[in-house]
């Protein structure tokens, strides 16, 4: 193999095969995939969740991960917000010719250490090499099949007095790409991205949600990851239209000061930062303790916190209330504050 | 809306959330999709069929089709030729910054069109923008689920004295985009890609090979779409490693006389060029006349012929039987004879 990606690799002929075959079927093996049929043949289920995203974060590799961790975290992260348990992923490469292959080889052991971890399996791909200067390295999509595992009542079944819990600290990922970005960051600072996958930590919130006795089914109205847009515009999805607001405490949000110091650099606020490996949900106030104590035994998920309630006030609205006791709204990211984060 | 498209657009905020109500959702209607969760919630089955593809064609438009039908036909006839039924698309664009939005709406019109004549519903989706001068105007990828309609028993089942059947003419895809890249390609000429959904030309190839009252199960050894690397790398991919060569007759082999005349003037083989309509298929000798007189009952299936054999001479060879009577090795594509086709 040569260092370097070249067109060849994406021809469909003899120099995919050998991609395929020295690189990708050893790093992901598993008999549906090691098939290579047009497509793979998997164990089924009644009820699917399916799920995509595209992968063009740049830099490629950010402290904390890189974007073959990014490319699985993120599927496997939409497949448990949805109810579901991931199973089976597909991989697909766009590969700028010239990319190199080391660089290629370190992007697939991330993939498949992560998918491990996930307890997923990488089942199908394809892989096309564009022209030097119509990509930028590397972007990966990833699809996702999970079996669902809950039923979500989802935005709907929202009601006042309902309480709004976040995972862990938030901001991290996008942050972090920022000053990997804008080459500010150094080799000693704290700051890392997010990124992981959820699935122990919606399995636990789920879990604790069900055995408390006195919970209805539903107690836990929706799950999601708050990515790109961050936490500001994903609660904004579940307020709009609605006839409910959601009311933030400034003071419980967790924010490690390593991401608020960056956003002060760059000017960024962390309630617009997407992360990579956090939950927002929203629940029955009944269940939220259960969640809680639940969610700070399980990695990641030691600074759970509940942040806020659901209101009747300023419906449609998504409000913070200051530690000093002001209130403002926060919209819907506009703009581009952080372009090309996930 | 402005004319084109800009980084807003992949913010994940409202510029977001617009491009997806005013352009995406009508366009593909359909409640799984209209929940806007992380993931769809889909209904199963106990057998799955999984697929994916990139597409990256250049240019996007062509004589035939453009890469939003191409998108569809690709994953859809991926399924298919795993011995699946198409149900559901995952549909993920990579824009670059100030493509035209005119563009993309008549892209998602191919899209949701060709979706339509599959039968397939786009479920769930991504889009993410990339800054001018990192992309090539758009990609796509899609990744589809299929239900297992029948369990192809593959490779390993082919036998000496199977026939090797293709459903249509060859290479018309490839040298179409290829005539479309050099500019050569005139309003008059009758060029044009064979890009079409292949599930009514599958499903009439194992229903004819099914009624035969002599064939036993498993009589359709395996089927498979002839895209990157041609009809020549596609055999070369069943003979690979295995104890039979296949052996073709030139004569036998259909090809649109404008195909060989754009490969004459490109030098290229119609044998090696992308088919994006077209299935080869290899069965047992007893189901291939039911097989080729149901194939010509259906659109895009008239020239369906038996253009060779499976024998015991070369192992592991594709060879080809000149009209003259001389014999030659069809090799896999070797470097990049045709990139970004598709």
């Amino acid at each position: 193999m040569n260092d370097r990606i070249t067109l060849d690799y994406g021809s469909g002929g003899l120099k995919t095969s050998e991609l395929i075959e020295s690189l990708l079927l050893p790093a992901f093996d598993n008999p549906a995939l090691s098939q290579l049929g047009d497509g793979a043949l998997l164990e089924g289920n009644k009820k699917l969740v399916f799920s995509t995203d595209n992968f063009v974060v740049s830099p490629w590799r950010f402290p904390g991960g890189d974007i073959g961790k990014l490319s699985v975290c993120g599927t496997v992260n939409d497949v448990c917000m949805a109810g579901g348990i991931p199973k089976y992923l597909s991989l697909s490469f766009i590969l700028e010719e010239g990319f190199l292959f080391s660089d290629l080889r370190q992007i697939v052991t991330s993939i498949a250490e992560e998918a491990k971890k996930a307890g997923v399996s990488i089942v199908t791909g394809d892989t096309k090499v564009v022209d030097s200067g119509k990509g930028d390295g590397i972007y990966i999509n990833t699809a996702g099949i999970g079996f669902q595992r809950v039923d979500l009542p989802g935005k709907a079944a929202i009601r006042p007095g309902d309480d709004v819990i976040v995972s862990g600290t938030v901001g991290c990922h996008g942050a972090a790409v920022m000053m990997a970005r804008s080459g500010l960051i150094s080799e000693e600072s704290p700051l890392r991205s997010d990124c992981m996958t959820l699935h122990r930590i919606s399995a636990a919130a789920l879990d604790a949600a069900a055995v408390n006795d006195g919970a209805e089914p539903g107690s836990v109205r929706i799950l999601r990851d708050p990515t790109r847009g961050g936490v500001a515009t994903t609660l904004n999805e579940f307020t709009e239209g609605m006839s409910f607001s959601i009311e933030l405490n400034e003071n419980e949000i967790p924010v490690e000061s390593a991401v608020d110091a960056a956003c002060d650099m760059l000017g960024l606020d962390p309630l617009y930062c997407a992360c990579e490996g956090r939950m927002l949900l929203v629940c029955d106030p009944s269940v939220t303790e259960n969640i809680l104590n639940a969610l700070h035994t399980v990695p990641g998920g030691e600074n759970a916190a509940r942040i806020g309630t659901v209101t009747e006030e300023m419906p449609g609205k998504v409000l913070l209330r200051t530690p000093i006791g002001g209130r403002r709204i926060l919209t819907k990211l506009t703009g581009i504050q952080l372009p090309r984060i996930c």
